[in-house]
């Protein structure tokens, strides 16, 4: 048996987080938080998120459980939550998940967990430059880029942070410097990414939300963000195009 | 000679209403309201308004008339007149209808009403159910129904008034207690609808609105709505489908 | 060199105007004022924007100079410009235009100015009618209008300012009165315009600003707009189109 209360807009975050990259993903219930984690079928992204119990409204488990969730069909029914609107998931038997809210109650068909794709490993990256910044203004970045390319590099020196796109004819760079930055080691780096999977990694999140950056050069970028009003953590691992000398 | 003032909103609802089952329909200019009833093609649903004089800012009409109105049209042209806007309806010769607000007048050919199917007599219905709740709620029990279902379940009993609506593997229940409604008679009765009309219904709601639903047990129901804060009143009419036992 | 800071919104207003008729044009940095010219390809209507020096927050320029821009392209960034924000533009080669706002800065390629279309010289029209109103007002005319026809009238005698359009079995007219309008010389005039550009032009207009229409019989339009909180003159001359008897 499962029981959790939770604000929706956490939800809305988590759901809409893991179809960016799967259309199904396993739920882990577990003593000290909510965690899933999936990879996308073309093997260049991985999604983790993380609610901790602290920031569950209720949380009542009665063993450490694993479901398996359409996670489209329940990113579409938390899209009609109100903001500051509580919702219940509850898990009475095996066969199905039930999302309350308001006076609404829907009963959604769990899958059998052994049924989707094995979960990845996290990988163990070591990326030198970490940037902190408003997650809307990177938004912005990354939609203006999308305009001119379909490939964008993140650049980090001791004179700030940049994401640079070139297009036939036109060029965009966006940049934040020490000052603009809430937090920056000011470390060299330097890789490429497909806007295609940034584009849709951006959507978690709103303004006023923290984004942090780890990049490497060359290397796999990891973008955390805390959403939900800092209530819920999602992270995505993308891997880096290869620059075209 | 037609002459008559009124809250534009009451013009939008009340063409809004029509047009979710006619393309035409016969408005009638009485000396106490303005009212219009109409079937659609299908023979499946009714929708009757009324307007009372009392809620219409000037009335003035040399003898009871009726003329025949092209609703989509005139729903089309309200559809741009402004919250709290008055609007001036004229009907000088057979002709023309002229609908005037801000600083347009349109001039709208009327249809001659022989050209327009005959108008249903208002079934007496035996309804045991009685409930009164908000359209605005009621507006997204349907909304969330109609993404996994094309019929839906109205029941009520000592328990409350429920929705349920039931897809492939999924399953919805709206679910208001008699604490929730605004006025509940506890009576038992259970008939399953089409959505695909109910969901045309519910547009002529906004919240706030009050509806009262009068059920029976397969057998059509009737939804009045009380729109443009109380001035102007739409009831449907629709026919019940058969639930495969 | 050009280096200019000026309101977004004055960019917004400015390569709006233009993209209504063309692609491409000639901006003119002056002493005194940035100025721009152009006909469409059909030679029915000329656009003309003038943004006085004053107007600007900053203005350098080492010597008069003429560039050749893609509108569109600059108009498509400049949409993405928030309300209040202030924009440079920067010329430090021939070769490209820098538009800077918020963290972003775009590199956009200029346009070689003898490879766009010859300006038009500005004609000097004699229209005895001028009609000064809210441009927010003439905009929904126009919109009503465009629903029932492709064509519409404008016309101003003693009695006020007309636009006027007829569908097939609609007729639809926008009148104020000389109490209605901001200024009226109560001239008589009347001309008929395609609504297709009409349209387009009043796309540049806000509610609140100001539009200046002079008027003749059968010959062509001016509509001068001030926008951008008058900071921008933009001005359309329309040919008229012939009236069937």
């Amino acid at each position: 048996m499962i029981d959790v209360i939770m604000d929706g807009e956490i939800l809305k975050s988590i759901t809409r987080a893991m179809v960016a990259l799967v259309s199904e993903a396993r739920f882990h219930f577990m003593d000290d938080k909510i965690h899933s984690r999936a990879v996308d079928p073309a093997n260049v992204a991985m999604v983790i998120f993380d609610v901790s119990r602290e920031n569950l409204e209720a949380y009542s488990i009665d063993e450490e459980k694993t479901v398996g969730v359409d996670v489209n069909r329940i990113y579409d029914i938390a899209k009609s939550i109100k903001r500051n609107e509580l919702v219940e998931l509850k898990v009475e038997d095996e066969s199905a998940l039930k999302v309350k809210f308001g006076s609404v109650e829907y009963t959604v068909s769990l899958i059998d967990p052994s049924a989707i794709r094995k979960e990845p490993k996290i990988p163990n990256l070591e990326l030198p430059a970490k940037i902190v910044l408003d997650a809307g203004e990177f938004k912005k970045a990354i939609a203006a880029a999308d305009r001119i390319s379909d490939h964008v590099v993140f650049r980090s020196d001791s004179t700030g942070f940049y994401v640079e796109a070139e297009g036939d004819i036109d060029r965009i760079v966006f940049h934040m410097s020490e000052a603009e930055l809430i937090e920056f080691n000011k470390a060299e780096a330097r890789s490429m990414f497909s806007i295609e999977y940034l584009k849709e990694f951006v959507k978690v999140a709103g303004i006023g939300d923290l984004l942090t950056v780890h990049l490497g050069t060359n290397y796999p970028v990891r973008l955390v963000f805390d959403v939900s009003g800092g209530k819920a953590r999602v992270e995505y691992i993308l891997a880096p195009r290869i620059e075209a000398e």
